[in-house]
């Protein structure tokens, strides 16, 4: 990058809240893929002022911006894939209005998901999405890749709760789209089109996000079963039953064998699954729903079942799940996260075909996540070292997409498209779906500056 | 339209299908606003192929398509405004899957809401959406215009419930978005740009929707306050204290009398508001909900409390707010709808704006509607013969809107912009944000087509 232009931007920013050697540029060159690519600048804008006028720079200069928040996303979306400036947005982390009357909170695209998830539960307030990355992640990153998570299942998605943005357009201008009702039919759903858009659309600078109360009681239900097959005949009986419960996650056998090779919570290894089962509402509510889940584990000849509404025994019970990550690594150093997902009713044949897929290339495939929408986590361990593997796994993580889409399923549920599932793009939505899309992106960054490279 | 264009069309539907006459063509002039647009031609595409040949048709000879389902809109969305075709699609009315293991269905865009709702419910299953119109409102125009309804308080809108649509773009070919899952990140969501677009970007030929488990149990109480701002102030207590009411409607003093004069309930023509409040969910949930909303009320002093349960007995509660549509009328012929929304704090603030505004302009203003989610209904009821009076209506129409955004609201909460509200746009999305959809537009229909004139 030309040095008049990286002083152009250090005067925009100051020259503190630019990172310009190669160590420091190193560390925004990842995510949590195994992708790579060193940007030149790493640039810190501390608001929307800044970004807007960076923006223009680039523009006016032609060079590629790529934004970044905390960097946990997982199909490299953020990755600075050419020459160009990373734009990390962690300095803009205020939470600038929680209102319980309207239910509604403000934030800046930096706010870690959460701490804020911790502020709105001290006013009895509730913000659903909980990405595994919670802790570390922002919410910018959230709405860019319209984050999921387990709660997705009753409550859905980041989409599902973001009711205005303030936008830097590609062009460096600012733009307010939705606001601050839950209803809003004006003009084209601009919120919703940059919410997943992965920074390839405008650059968010603030959030507006719905709230709910938050519930009242929680039971938990870690139940084993000896049959995959009668694991995935409980979710469908669940939900036929009309009990909707917050979280609905299953683990198979090979992702239950890490576990307890990792922890020892004395999970059994001849069994082929457990499925962890939340419910939350009022009390009475609860009480009624986690006995109708016990009445149909039990009919669908559950080994065993453990409830608990206690706090710390519902953590105990979700002890577990929570291991899984760091688990399952132990079979191999680099993972390789999917998260095709299916309709929920071909769970059972999508993990059918995911053992297929795995015997047939010799990989180590474990299969858990969030069972009740189809959202299931096929994670392939594998060494990026060997080279033949890896080509055996790039064999696999095409065959686990086709076997999601001939179920009616999609390529990604939560990571998004990112630089990882580009190739396969096209299998789903079509040459005229791509082509939609194209036209979307030049209509709005005809000079191609922001995140380039990425979805198509 | 030249003939030999005529004949092209003719020759794509069927010479049965397309309707020429003035008195035939008159009948699809309209919508439920008192604007009105002759088309040149009444055409009634039978599939997606069809749509899709006179798609290109268009394309090639320039002419305007204006689709439509029932032609319920309340902004003007459907109305042929220039010379062209008015494309209905209400022959496509079949619903092609009801799914309770997937918990969706599929259906064509003619099929009536009111008549879906019927067949998913005997299936236990439920589609909130419950628009004013919906025993003839079709699942297309739903889509078009984002459509709402009482429900949405609690359950969203149309857009939180479409999953996948099949879309003719404006250049003639078939594409599909979204699916069959709750989670899908697989390139911009499509899905939700297009629901609420008004037939600008391409036209719905199928459409899947998600579904719910139907609700167990409802409790209705209708609730009578002598002060509108204790009804104010106990929807926002219901919802600090975490109960989110199915619905939550509000009637000011001038819709109950016009109700009462109308009807004769037997409603109190002294009292300043009545809020009518549904619960459902499981039966010892409503019933605990039902009570914490009875004490909320009478903390707040309410006058009267009415509580039903039994289906029946509940229906007796919703007569009043049934009739208001056709109880106002008597004020006077013309009825302009509004749906300007306000984050649900400022209803109170409103509705004494919409007060001063019917004083100032000598209007005749009930105020009724979704108040849980601050989406009031202020109609003014003139009569368009009268020039000046209609002057006086165009001006108090600004003024709400105005107040509506000064109160961070939003010009369309369910009806769309259409053309009604066109002129209004900029006020609330500013230059950027219109060029930012006119960009969309203008790439994906490059000959402007597809329901020219709409929105901006």
């Amino acid at each position: 990058m030309k040095q008049n232009i990286v002083q152009k931007i250090k005067d925009i920013v100051g020259n503190d809240n630019v990172l310009t050697s190669l160590e420091e540029r190193i560390c925004y060159s990842y995510d949590g893929t195994f992708q790579r690519g060193i940007p030149e600048l790493v640039v810190f804008p501390a608001d929307t002022k800044e970004v807007m006028e960076i923006l223009k720079l680039a523009n006016k200069e032609k060079f590629p911006v790529f934004p970044r928040g905390a960097g946990t996303g997982l199909s490299g979306g953020s990755i600075p894939i050419s020459s160009g400036v990373a734009l990390v947005l962690i300095r803009m982390n205020k939470i600038k209005e929680i209102s319980p009357e309207d239910m509604l909170a403000v934030v800046e695209p930096g706010v870690v998901t959460g701490h804020f998830h911790q502020e709105v539960e001290k006013l009895g307030l509730f913000y659903p999405p909980d990405p595994a990355s919670l802790k570390t992640c922002t919410m910018g990153g959230n709405v860019a890749e319209n984050a999921g998570g387990p709660m997705a299942f009753k409550y859905g998605v980041t989409k599902d709760y973001v009711l205005g943005l303030e936008v830097v357009t590609p062009q460096g201008e600012i733009m307010h789209v939705g606001g601050r009702t839950v209803k809003n039919v004006t003009g084209y759903d601009l919120t919703r089109l940059l919410t997943g858009s992965e920074g390839t659309l405008g650059i968010v600078t603030e959030i507006t996000v719905r709230l709910l109360p938050k519930p009242k009681e929680k039971r938990t239900a870690l139940v084993i079963f000896d049959k995959l097959g009668d694991a995935a005949s409980t979710i469908s009986a669940i939900i036929c039953n009309g009990v909707i419960p917050a979280t609905l996650e299953l683990m198979d056998q090979i992702t239950i064998n890490c576990v307890e090779n990792y922890n020892h919570l004395g999970l059994p290894l001849d069994a082929e699954a457990i499925l962890l089962i939340e419910v939350d509402g009022g009390k009475s509510q609860v009480e009624v729903d986690i006995k109708v889940i016990e009445e149909i584990c039990e009919n669908y000849h559950c080994r065993t079942i453990q409830i608990a509404s206690l706090a710390e025994e519902r953590e105990k019970l979700w002890k577990a799940r929570r291991a899984v990550s760091s688990a399952i690594v132990q079979l191999n150093p680099t993972k390789i996260s999917e998260d095709a997902t299916v309709p929920r009713s071909k769970i059972p044949e999508m993990v059918r075909r995911l053992r297929e897929i795995a015997e047939k290339y010799k990989l180590h495939l474990p299969v858990f996540g969030h069972a009740g929408d189809g959202n299931l986590h096929p994670n392939i361990l594998a060494d990026k070292g060997n080279k033949e593997e890896m080509e055996r796994v790039e064999k696999a993580v095409e065959e686990i997409f086709l076997a999601a889409l001939e179920l009616r399923g999609t390529l990604s549920g939560e990571h998004g498209i990112g630089i990882m599932k580009k190739p396969y793009l096209q299998w789903e939505l079509g040459e005229v779906g791509i082509d939609y899309l194209k036209a979307i992106k030049r209509a709005v960054d005809p000079n191609n500056i922001l995140n380039p490279g990425k979805i198509f």
